[in-house]
C-alpha cells in the first residue's frame, strides 16, 4: 500500500510517502515557513533526486496542495495519479484518554481531536488543520491518526495519577499522559527482535533523548510509566525544557520575578534546560565541546541530563522488578557515546556491563556479550510505525 | 552534660531534657496552643511521671518560662537550679547554603537564620523566635542550631540543581535542599552499626517515612540526593502534599481555577497527597483501612505512596551505582508492613530478599539472612542527634 505519513506543526509540514509493502520511503520532504515570506518545499527522492521551490504558501491547505504537486511532478515525483495515495497517516500529538491506539479519522472522531486541544494548545490545532487541508484536496482518501500519548494509555493508575485533589483530575482530566509513544513502540519492539524473544517476556527501558526526551518502561510490551507527564515539560532535562522541579519552585519563581502564567510557562519550556543550565546552547553535541573546553556550567548542564536518566532506568527498573535491555534513541541517544557512558556507567548492580569500546564506535549493541541487561543502539522510525498502523487500520475497514 | 533539645513551631513547643552521658531523656513534653486560648503544657519524666497544666502562653519567651518552671518543678521537674541547663539546642529547619553543619549560635549567626527566612516562611519564623526566647530567659546558655537542610549540603550540583535558568539559582539561591536531614543521617549511622561495616563503605537508602516524607540516597556517609528539594512540597506523595508533579501542572490549575499563588501553594500542601488522592484521610493507618474496605481511592492513594517510594529507591541505587542496605523508619516507615512489603516487593534483582514474617511481625531486620541487601526498621531519633551536636560544639569551646 501506498502510505502518506504526515506531521503537521504551526508553520511546518514534514511528510513521507511510503510504500509499506517494502517499508521503503520513496520520497520525503518538508514544507517550511507556511504563512510567511520565503515559503518552501523541499523533497528527497528514494533515487537520491533533490528538491528544493520556493512558494507563496499561505495555509495548511495550500501546503498540501504542494506537497501533492510534488509527488505528481513528472520530473520530481513519485506517482502518477493521485488516486495512488491509498491513505495518509497523521502524527497527532494528544489523543487525551479518548485514544488508546490509533484511529481512522471520521468526524466523531475530528470532534474529539477538537475537545482535546485544551490538553495539546501548541500541538493539536496544526494537527488538525492537516487533517482538514486533506479532506479537502482529497476527500475520498482515508485517513488515520496515530497519537505520541496512545502507547501510553495503559499505564496503571499509580503511574499516571498527581497527588492533587483527585476532583481536578476528573474535572480538568490532569494526569500523567507521556508523548513520543511511537518512538517508545517502535525501539521496543525492535531490542526485543534483537534479544530474540517475544516483547511478552521482556522488561525494557527505552530512552528516547532529542532536543525533546522521555523515558518509558517497557514491561512486557506495554508502557508502564514514562517521564513526561501531562505536557513534554516534565521528567528529564531537554533542550530547552526543565523537567522534574520542586512544584513550589512554579510558585516562588513567578512571585519573585512577578510573571504571569503564560511567561513562566514560556521560561519552563523555552529558556530551560540545557539552554538555561549552561548559558549556551540548548544542543547536546555544542554543550559536550563547551564542557570538554573547560566550561564548567555547561559541564553541569551535562551532568544534569544524564543523571536524571540514569536515576529514572534505575526507577523503572524498580517499576518493573527488574529489566532486561536498555535502549538509546533520538539524535542524543544515538549519537552520543559520552552521555550512554555516563548513565551506564557503574551500574553492574543492574546487571549492565557496558562495552566502552563499542560504544565509542557506535556499534548497535554498546553492553558485553555476557551483559545480563543488553544495551542497544536503535535508530527510531516513528514515520514506518504511522504508515504500517494506517495500512493496518485501512485495510481492515 | 545536660542538654535542652528545643523544636519550636508557630504555635507549639517541642521539648526534651537529656542527660547526654546516659544518652537518656530525663523529661519531654509539649507546649501546644501557644498565644491561643487553652495553652496547655503537658510533660512525661523518665520515671513515668505524667502532668499536664493549662495557662495563658502568649508567646514563645513565656513557654519557654513554664517549661524552665516545669522541668524545675518540686514534684514533676529534674533539675534543682536553672544552671543545671548546660546547653541548649534547636531544631532549625532551613540553614539554606550558609550553614552545612550545627553551628553554636551568635549574633552573627542569628542574623544568617533572619536571612534564610525567605527559603522557610512557615518554618524558621518560630525557629528564631524559640532562640530568641532562650536568650532572654537564659542569656548564658550557650544555644546550637541544628539543620533539617545541613545533612545533604554535600550533595552534588547534578543532585541539587533544577533545569531552569542558572540566574535563577544566583539570584533567589532556587535549589534542592532537601529536608529530615538529622533523622537521615541517625538512621543511616544506626544502620550501619547493625550492618557491621563503616558506613564509609555502604550505600544506603533511608526512607522516613511519616506524614512529612522523604528519602535520602546516604553515600559512604554522605547524603548524595534527596527527594525533598527547594521546600519540602517535593517528592514523595505525603499526608497533604502533592510532591513531584509536571510544573505545568501548577500553572495550569491556577489559569483553571483562577487560583493566586498563595491558594496554588495551599492546596498542593494542605489539600493534596493522601487526603487529594484519597478524599477520604491524611493518615496512613485509615488510609489502609479503607482500602481494605474497598474503597478505591483509598487503595489509589496507598499504591501511589509505595509506587514513588519503589521508584526512588530504585533512582537512588543507579544513583550510587548499587546499594547495601535500605532503612523505613517515621510513623509510617516504623509501623506499615503493608507499606514496607509494597515497596519491598519483587525487588531481588537489586538484591532484596524480603521477609515477610519478620515483616508482619515488625521486626528490626525485614530482609532474610541471606539478602545481599539488608532491610532494616530502625526507630528515627532526631533529638538525640541534636543533643550530642550540641554537647560536642559547646564542648568544643
Amino acid at each position: 500500500m501506498k502510505v502518506l505519513v504526515l506531521n503537521c506543526g504551526s508553520s511546518s509540514i514534514k511528510y513521507q510517502f511510503f510504500d509499506t509493502e517494502r517499508q521503503a520511503v520513496m520520497a520525503k520532504g518538508l514544507v517550511d515557513r507556511i504563512g510567511m515570506a520565503g515559503a518552501v518545499l523541499s523533497q528527497k527522492r528514494e533515487d537520491g533526486d533533490d528538491v528544493r521551490i520556493a512558494g507563496e504558501i499561505l495555509d495548511h491547505t495550500a501546503a498540501i496542495q504542494y506537497v501533492l504537486g510534488m509527488l505528481l511532478s513528472e520530473n520530481h515525483g513519485v506517482i502518477k495519479d493521485k488516486s495512488e495515495i491509498q491513505a495518509v497517516g497523521h502524527r497527532v500529538v494528544h489523543g487525551g484518554e479518548t485514544f488508546s491506539g490509533s484511529v481512522l479519522i471520521d468526524d466523531r472522531v475530528l470532534k474529539a481531536l477538537y475537545d482535546n486541544i485544551e490538553l495539546a494548545p501548541l500541538h493539536n490545532p496544526p494537527n488538525i488543520k492537516g487533517i482538514e487541508a486533506v479532506k479537502n484536496s482529497m476527500p475520498d482518501v482515508p485517513q488515520v491518526a496515530v497519537f505520541d500519548t496512545s502507547f501510553h494509555a495503559k499505564m496503571p493508575e499509580k503511574a499516571y495519577l498527581y497527588g492533587i485533589p483527585y476532583e481536578l483530575y476528573r474535572r480538568h482530566k490532569i494526569r500523567r499522559y507521556g508523548f513520543h509513544g511511537t518512538s517508545h513502540r517502535y525501539v521496543s519492539e525492535r531490542a526485543a527482535e534483537k534479544f530474540g524473544k517475544d516483547i511478552s517476556e521482556l522488561k525494557i527501558v527505552t530512552c528516547h533523548l532529542g532536543n525533546g526526551a522521555s523515558i518509558a518502561a517497557v514491561d512486557r510490551g506495554v508502557s508502564a510509566d514514562t517521564t513526561m507527564g501531562f505536557t513534554p515539560l516534565e521528567g528529564l532535562l531537554m533542550g530547552t525544557r526543565c523537567g522534574d522541579m520542586d512544584p513550589s519552585v512554579v510558585t516562588y519563581v513567578m512571585g519573585k520575578e512577578g510573571l504571569t502564567l503564560a511567561e513562566m510557562n514560556t521560561m519552563m519550556n523555552k529558556h530551560s534546560g540545557l539552554t538555561g543550565v549552561s548559558g549556551e546552547s540548548s544542543d547536546m553535541r555544542e554543550i559536550e565541546e563547551a564542557a570538554a573546553g573547560g566550561n564548567k556550567r555547561a559541564q553541569a548542564a551535562f551532568d544534569l541530563f544524564c543523571y536524571r536518566i540514569r536515576k529514572y532506568v534505575g526507577a523503572y527498573a524498580a517499576a518493573m522488578g527488574g529489566m532486561d535491555a536498555l535502549v538509546f534513541t533520538g539524535g542524543i541517544g544515538e549519537n552520543s557515546p559520552a552521555v550512554r557512558k555516563a548513565v551506564c556507567w557503574n551500574m553492574e548492580f543492574l546487571g549492565i556491563e557496558f562495552n566502552e569500546k563499542k560504544n565509542e564506535e557506535g556499534a548497535d549493541v554498546v553492553s558485553t556479550e555476557s551483559s545480563r541487561v543488553k544495551v542497544y543502539r536503535i535508530s527510531t522510525n516513528e514515520e514506518l510505525v504511522i504508515a504500517l498502523d494506517t495500512m493496518e487500520i485501512v485495510g481492515d475497514k
